[in-house]
């Protein structure tokens, strides 16, 4: 049986049968009760350690064939463990969102009416190699109230399972052992089960390369938020009074500053008549910062070092030290660029003008558009919103960095006192 | 070559990219000019009367074979296009989502951060029968800087048609034609066509019966907000000090008032020990209003006249006079029915208890919850909304009546001096 669609299914009907049960308890905690289970969590993660690094060797030693990136992602160590811990506690620590009424008003009529944040109920999380998501995620959707279901990578399952169990004690002390349920398989047939579970499952949220975004994408008939990948932008426009500095640093910044996030540019645009004034500076520097530039015509004749652009390199998202470089007419055609090749997650012009920032801030359709500053500081964090269970690349319910508040819905509540509609 | 699948979907992607093209015209008009717009729509409904009115007669005559609760919601008149013209003057009257500014801080390394809210894009309207759901939905749509695309119903088709190039004019003067767009084909193929054109509509909005639903649930690769239906829940609690009065009235207005809408609602539940107190009095005001009452043993031994209700009955939106009726020994009792019955559109309570009360709100995952008054207040128009392009039966982005505003996603906005990520 081991392996089979049957058993697969089983498994996946289970575990989200576990939660459904668990549902009521976790929602039924208050805020004060949630926010002591997180603190539970946190030292009982660090008593676990040796158990869930010997889980995370034997996933290491398993994926013996995988990328130099994926085997970082993969590897715990104490100091990781800790940083888990930790992002357990800041979660213990933030305001609770639940209950917290957004709107309200008494009726002409008297009835008194609140728009209330109410956990949605069983969030399914579906992620890929990094082991700490499994506590962060578990974290958030316990903090807005939700029992969740944890579906990691096969490349990880050991390790996933480990930080499940350590979790456990602290669950079951306060009663809501199933609102933290670990899919226990490895078939990739679980994923198109279990997000087909409308009425079990209130939300999906992929996490993960392109492959599992159209797998979730084109199988979910259940609500889905996608984490989808970054190819973001940076424009620098004609208009640089005081700013070509600043336009040169955050260029840097963007590509070098941790080339392998989603929030890291991908590809440069500069307007042709600032072009020859910051261009060379900005491609020796990628150079010297170990960054292979790609540029089209006018760049090579600018900087001859830099290899040709390809059509196809202004769909790719590198996640590494490759930059596509590109000079173009106006602002406009910057836009038009942008809208044809972005993920709509992250954008940013360096310009000293008002007016070129107000219209590349209205025509570039994406979650974050960054004015003088750099794409790297699209993240709940910096945002001041807490930590993020990731960055919605998707526009309804969650656009861009997506925190416990997000793992939320509203009931609206009229409390009336005998009123009928006439 | 006509109504192959071929031609569907050559209609369904050429009205696509008509709204794509129109996309950023809408979103680039200011508040004070999409206002204009939608004042000028509302006199060329009126103006266009008599084509509307004679298109109307024609779907009427088509549709002879329709039940006569289909055939009153397709029939337009003279007073209908009035009032189709009155929602589209309120609409241009209400407050200007987009822009709004809803959250924004300065991050302590000085850059400016602003969440704001920005039009969708294109959103699709899937529904059926009422031609008033075409100026409806496009005035909201249009108000929230959305191109849209309205996909109606085949018996509605002449009507809708018509309404569409009533509102041609007002859109072509404000250089924004194709920002409605009447996909112009009754082939049911089209549906699963539309609703996987990714990267093309940012939004389906499915209004109708189930069998719509479950077509576009099954088949959507784009997100979706569904419109379902209401089989909602009065629940009268034992502790009834002062409120006997009240339950009787509200359990009559919220079955009999309007007993075709999706808010009214299909199953009474009544505590054990109030019930000989209060059913009798409720059943036999039922029958007086028409309606039929079906009733589980309890409720029959109190009042003999009712039918008996099958384990059917509990999961039937009747949308007519028809009630089911049950007894039940605890208020968890008909909470937990509540859950296993219900849609989550709307339940009610009446109760003198605080307690009760908030157990009732907490344990019903309903988007709106009554208490102490009639189910029928849940509306758009009713919450202080303005129109409403439908009342959302799904827990993300919106939930409950959904207006103008629901139909904007955000964008963060962060404006620097130069700021780079240490």
């Amino acid at each position: 049986m081991q392996g089979s669609e049957h058993h697969v299914e089983r498994v996946c009907r289970e575990s989200a049968e576990r939660t459904q049960r668990a549902r009521l308890a976790i929602a039924s905690l208050s805020g004060g009760e949630r926010s002591a289970l997180l603190r539970a969590m946190a030292p009982a993660l660090l008593d676990a350690a040796p158990s869930i690094l010997d889980a995370n060797q034997r996933d290491m030693e398993a994926g013996n064939d995988l990328s130099a990136a994926l085997r970082d992602r993969l590897r715990l160590d104490a100091s990781r463990i800790e940083s888990m811990a930790e992002a357990v506690r800041m979660i213990a620590a933030q305001e609770d969102p639940v209950g917290r009424v957004v709107d309200g008003r008494v009726l002409p009529n008297g009835i008194r009416l609140e728009k209330r944040r109410v956990p949605l109920g069983v969030v399914l999380v579906i992620y890929e190699s990094r082991p700490n998501v499994t506590s962060d995620a578990a974290a958030l959707c316990l903090k807005a109230g939700n029992a969740i279901l944890l579906k990691g990578g096969r490349e990880a399952a050991h390790s996933n399972r480990a930080i499940v169990e350590a979790m456990r004690p602290a669950l079951a002390e306060f009663g809501v052992e199933d609102s933290v349920v670990f899919v226990d398989t490895t078939e990739r047939s679980a994923i198109p089960t279990l997000v087909t579970m409308r009425g079990m499952i209130d939300l999906v949220i992929p996490r993960g390369g392109g492959g599992l975004m159209k797998v979730v994408t084109e199988a979910a008939t259940i609500p889905v938020v996608k984490h989808d990948a970054g190819l973001c932008h940076l424009y620098i426009d004609e208009h640089l009074d005081g700013m070509k500095q600043a336009a040169i640093d955050i260029a840097l910044n963007a590509k070098t500053q941790r080339p392998g996030v989603c929030n890291a540019i991908e590809t440069l645009l500069v307007h042709e008549s600032v072009a020859e004034h910051v261009l060379p500076v900005i491609t020796g520097g990628m150079r010297d910062a170990g960054v292979e530039v790609r540029g089209d015509e006018r760049v090579r004749e600018l900087d001859p070092a830099c290899s040709p652009v390809s059509d196809e390199d202004w769909d790719t998202e590198y996640l590494g030290l490759t930059l596509s470089v590109r000079v173009v007419p106006s602002l406009e055609e910057a836009c038009a660029h942008i809208r044809a090749h972005g993920s709509q997650h992250t954008e940013a012009i360096v310009t000293s003008s008002i007016d070129a920032a107000q219209r590349f801030v209205a025509r570039v359709d994406s979650a974050s558009v960054m004015v003088n500053c750099s794409t790297r500081f699209a993240d709940g964090g910096e945002y001041g919103l807490g930590a993020e269970i990731g960055i919605s690349t998707d526009k309804l319910h969650a656009r861009g960095p997506m925190g416990a508040q997000d793992l939320t819905t509203f009931q609206w509540v009229l409390t009336g006192s005998g009123q009928v509609r006439g």
